[in-house]
C-alpha cells in the first residue's frame, strides 16, 4: 500500500526521501505505481511550476558537468535551490547513465541544496522525457527554484529538452578551426544562448573566434521572439569565469519575456503540445498493439518500401483492419 | 460509373484528358472518388517512379514563376516531359491557389511536352501535400520525367515538400544587406542546392555577396550526406543564364546519390514515412471525431493550459475514453 497523501506531504515539506520515492513511482514500470503516479503528479502540480527551467545540452567534452556545478554552486551560494535532473536517451544502452552521475559534480552533489538525478532509463526518447518532465514538477513541488535539464547532443533529444524548459542553453566549446560544423542542424534554432566554455590560457582567443563566428551565423535565422536577441558568451567553468554573467542572461531573458506575457503563453503551450505528444504516442501504441493490424504491418510496409502499394493504400488498409476491432 | 481501368489506361498512354480526369479523382472529397482514385493508384504505381522530382522553394519575388519556365523550356527543348505541381496550403484561403498559374508561365504552358497544374486546395498542408504527391505518381506514369513541385516559404509546407522529392531547390534574391536574415530556420538544412537569382546588372555584386555568406553558413551545417555537398548557385532565370548549370546540379545530385545506393534508400524511406504520416494523420482524426474524446476534450485542455492537471493525466483521461467505445 502506497501513502500517497504521506509522499505528497513529504514532498511539499521538501523532504529528500520523499521526494525520492515520488521520483521511484514516476520512474516504475509497474502499471499500479503509475497511476499512484498519476494521481500524485495531480495533487502536487498546484505546488509545482514555480521554478526557473534550464536546459543544458553539449558534446561530450564540452565541460557540462563542470559548468554545472560552477552555476550550481554559485546559485546554491545565493540561497536557491538546485535540481539537476538529465535526458540521456542513450542510458538503457550504455547500461546506466553517463549524466547526472554525483561523481562527476562532487561539491554540488554534497550541498544540501543541491538534488541531483540521473537520467531515467526507458526503451524510448519519449519515455525517458515523460519521466524527466514528470520529476521535473516534483522538484518544483519539493521547493526547487532552478531546475537544469542536462543532455547530450544526440538525436531529438535536445529538441525534447527544449520543449520542457523555458531557457535552453547550448554549451560548445572552440575547436580546431572547423568548430562551427559541429552544430547539430537544428540546435542552433532552439538556443537561447550559445555558451562557448573552455575560453582559458591558449583557448582564449580561438574561443573569441568562435563566439564572433557564431553570432554571425545567429545573425542567419530570424529572431523567435522580437523581444531576445541570442547572445553568444564566453566562459570558464573550470576557472569559474563568465558563469555569473550567464545566469544574468538566463534572468534577463525570464525578465523579458515575463513582461512581454511570452513566459507564461511559451508553458501554456509546451503543456498543451505535450499532451498532444503524449496523447499521439499512447494512440500509437494502441495501433501498434492491435492484433488485425500487427497481422498486416510487416506485408504492408514492405509492399510500401518496394514500391508495390502507395502509401495511402496501406494507410487505409491498416486503418481499416484497427476499425474493425 | 467511373471507368477506372480505362482511365489508366488512357494516364500510361500520356493522355492529358485521361491524367486530368484521374487527378479530378484524387483532389474530389467525394468517399466513392476517394476509393476510386486509391484502385487508380494502385493501378498506375508500377508505371511511376521513372521521374526525377525537383522540389522548389522561394519567397514570393524570388521568381520562381520565371525561373519554373525558363527550366521548364530548357528542358522540353531537350526531349523531356516536364509536370508542374505546386504545394500551396493558403490556397484554400486566398480563394484560389497563386501557384502553378498558367498565365504566370504562359511559354511553357503552351508547350505541348509540360503539364502545369496549380495546388490543390485543402483545409490542412496534409490534405493538400497528399494530394499533390499522388498527382505527382499519376504523371509520372503519364511518362513524365521530370516533376518539379513548387512550394512558398509558409510555416511547414518546405519540410513537406522536400519529405516527396528527390532534390529540393531553394531560391532566394539578393536583398538589402540582410538578406541572409531572411533565411527560414530549418529550410536551409533541407536544400539541396541554394539558387540566388536575379543575379543580373546591377544586382550582380550583392548576388556573389550573399552567395559567399550562403557558402559560409552552409559551412556550419553538418552534410545530410558524405557524397553531397550543397552548392550556392547564381541565376538569372529573367536573362536565362546558370539555367544549365542548375540542371547539371541535380543530374550530378542524382548520379552520386544513385552510385551511392541512397537514391533508392530516401525513395524507400519517404514512402515508408508518408504511410505513417496518414496513419498517424488519419488515427487522429479517429480519435478526435469520438464522441466520448469529443466531449472531454475541451475541459481536459482547458485545463492542462492552466495548469489543473498535468499533460500525462489528461491524456491518459481522454485515452480511456476513446478506448471505451
Amino acid at each position: 500500500m502506497i501513502k500517497l497523501h504521506e509522499i505528497a506531504e513529504g514532498v511539499k515539506q521538501g523532504k529528500i526521501r520523499a521526494l525520492a520515492k515520488a521520483i521511484t513511482l514516476i520512474e516504475s514500470r509497474n502499471l499500479d505505481h503509475s497511476v499512484a503516479a498519476t494521481t500524485l503528479l495531480d495533487e502536487l502540480l498546484p505546488a509545482s511550476g514555480n521554478a526557473i527551467r534550464l536546459g543544458i545540452s553539449g558534446v561530450p567534452g564540452a565541460g557540462k558537468s563542470t559548468f554545472i556545478e560552477s552555476l550550481g554552486l554559485l546559485l546554491t551560494g545565493e540561497g536557491h535551490r538546485v535540481a539537476v535532473l538529465a535526458v540521456d536517451p542513450s542510458s538503457q544502452i550504455s547500461g546506466g547513465s553517463i549524466l547526472g552521475d554525483k561523481t562527476r559534480m562532487e561539491l554540488l552533489a554534497r550541498d544540501p541544496n543541491a538534488f541531483i538525478r540521473p537520467s531515467p532509463s526507458g526503451d524510448t526518447l519519449g519515455g525517458v522525457a515523460r519521466k524527466t518532465r514528470e520529476t521535473m514538477l516534483l522538484c518544483e513541488a519539493a521547493g526547487y527554484d532552478v531546475i537544469i535539464v542536462e543532455t547530450v547532443g544526440v538525436g531529438q533529444s535536445e529538441i525534447t529538452v527544449a520543449s520542457m524548459v523555458d531557457f535552453f542553453l547550448l554549451l560548445q566549446i572552440p575547436g580546431a578551426g572547423d568548430e562551427l560544423q559541429g552544430i547539430k542542424k537544428g540546435v542552433m534554432e532552439i538556443a537561447d544562448a550559445i555558451l562557448i566554455n573552455k575560453a582559458e590560457g591558449d583557448n582564449r582567443p580561438r574561443a573569441e573566434l568562435a563566439r564572433a563566428q557564431y553570432v554571425n551565423a545567429l545573425h542567419l535565422l530570424k529572431p523567435r521572439s522580437s523581444h531576445w536577441t541570442v547572445p553568444a558568451l564566453l566562459c570558464s567553468a573550470l576557472q569559474q569565469e563568465g558563469i555569473a554573467e550567464v545566469w544574468a542572461t538566463v534572468l534577463a531573458y525570464r525578465q523579458a519575456m515575463a513582461t512581454s506575457g511570452e513566459f507564461d503563453r511559451k508553458r501554456r503551450q509546451q503543456a498543451t503540445a505535450w499532451m498532444w505528444t503524449l496523447v499521439m504516442d499512447d494512440l500509437k501504441d494502441l495501433f501498434l498493439r492491435d492484433r488485425n493490424v500487427e497481422a498486416l504491418l510487416g506485408p504492408v510496409q514492405e509492399a510500401v518500401a518496394g514500391g508495390i502499394t502507395t502509401p495511402s493504400a496501406a494507410a487505409r488498409r491498416l486503418l481499416e483492419a484497427f476499425k474493425r476491432h
